[in-house]
């Protein structure tokens, strides 16, 4: 990813990057991939039947996820309530996410490497509101 | 779109849909289309330099939309305050991006027409946030 | 929808609307919805485990679809090759994703739904492809 | 980026990866985001003007990344044509709006970046092919 390289050089941004944002931006669109990639991981197990929430989590997340890295890439003009509300429903998503794939880390290794991304993406997401004003 | 008949015969639905939030779904996927006009029409016209803070508003509009149009189409378990969440930053993003091309509504034909999608899409997500929950 | 109203006043089209590519566009915003809620419908039933190629199939369509439906919408400047391409796969994920929920029309019916959805998608990219050159 | 992990351990895939697909889906999910950030950097620009066909190609090429690394993160059932067809677009798109950055580059260093990125995306793309079959 190339988010720093890209916002640095924005003219809007001149060189002063907030690093959280840049931090969060890069987590949701790993997010998006990684829950895309647990929801059909989920499908294509046997136990499907009792991972139908989960996948409906991922996708919800992944979504969300999507749109907030795009919205936040960025940096012409302003749009700054929209894009705090953003990241505040996409820290949520991520925590109910991760909180239901949690459930099934021990048993699904995808499940545990999507709740550990969930989480970081999460804590970015919190991070980044400080900056975000 | 037939958002109607495809949630009516959702397994977990069984008849009875909630009208505010069809139209919602609907209203989302529409907006989500005409942003992207807007914004590229925008981009065509002699005074784009004018028109940026349009086109930025427009495509985070877009993209908030297109998430919550497809979170608002799922079923299967419950994602209630994600998806309530979700919703309520769809409305904000098209207020603020309908506000803006209504500035611009009677010198460009294109901001006019998105200027209402938005406000109709930013009433159908209030609207639907009664029947969420 | 409005994207007859939205091309129609775009700065490079000029009243002069491709009718086949406006309706190619809707249909693609449609069939994004329709594939995303049968994912979803299709996930809520007993027998998820034996429709997962069904679930796959809507999730891939409903991307391509998406993508499909704002590349369309975007007129200023030129992109024919790639969009005639994009029309082109999106047809094909439409062919493979309607004959898959065909075969589960009878039994679910928002695979039937879905079924002439993806149809009437593949042929509105059909008859697009003659106008985009 | 999770993507190897996620999907060595979907159980479709047990272990074995194919390694060009995985950096097919990085490179997508990448440079969906150096595409976004560079349409919005050219926006910003005093010569935006001069950028639209930039920024057009941008949206599109982000658009067509983001459908393709989804649908090559999903491993359940099988949907090789749309896939390749897809693969084979995004590294169409990825060319194209490679050159247009490429004229810029040494006037706008995101510009530079995005040539760059969308230049490896196209190679990844290419590379991807001969494992989808």
């Amino acid at each position: 990813m190339h988010v720093r390289e890209m916002i640095s050089t924005h003219p809007h941004v001149q060189g002063s990057t907030a690093d959280a944002l840049l931090k969060c931006i890069e987590e949701c669109y790993s997010c998006a991939q990684t829950c895309t990639s647990c929801a059909d991981a989920c499908l294509g197990e046997e136990m499907v039947k009792e991972l139908t929430q989960c996948i409906r989590l991922n996708l919800d997340c992944a979504d969300i996820c999507a749109a907030t890295g795009a919205m936040g890439s960025r940096r012409t003009g302003s749009n700054v309530e929209v894009l705090r509300a953003a990241i505040q429903v996409c820290a949520e998503a991520c925590r109910t996410c991760g909180d239901e794939c949690a459930k099934h880390a021990e048993m699904h290794e995808h499940c545990r490497i999507c709740a550990d991304s969930c989480r970081s993406c999460e804590q970015a997401c919190r991070d980044a509101m400080s900056q975000v004003h």
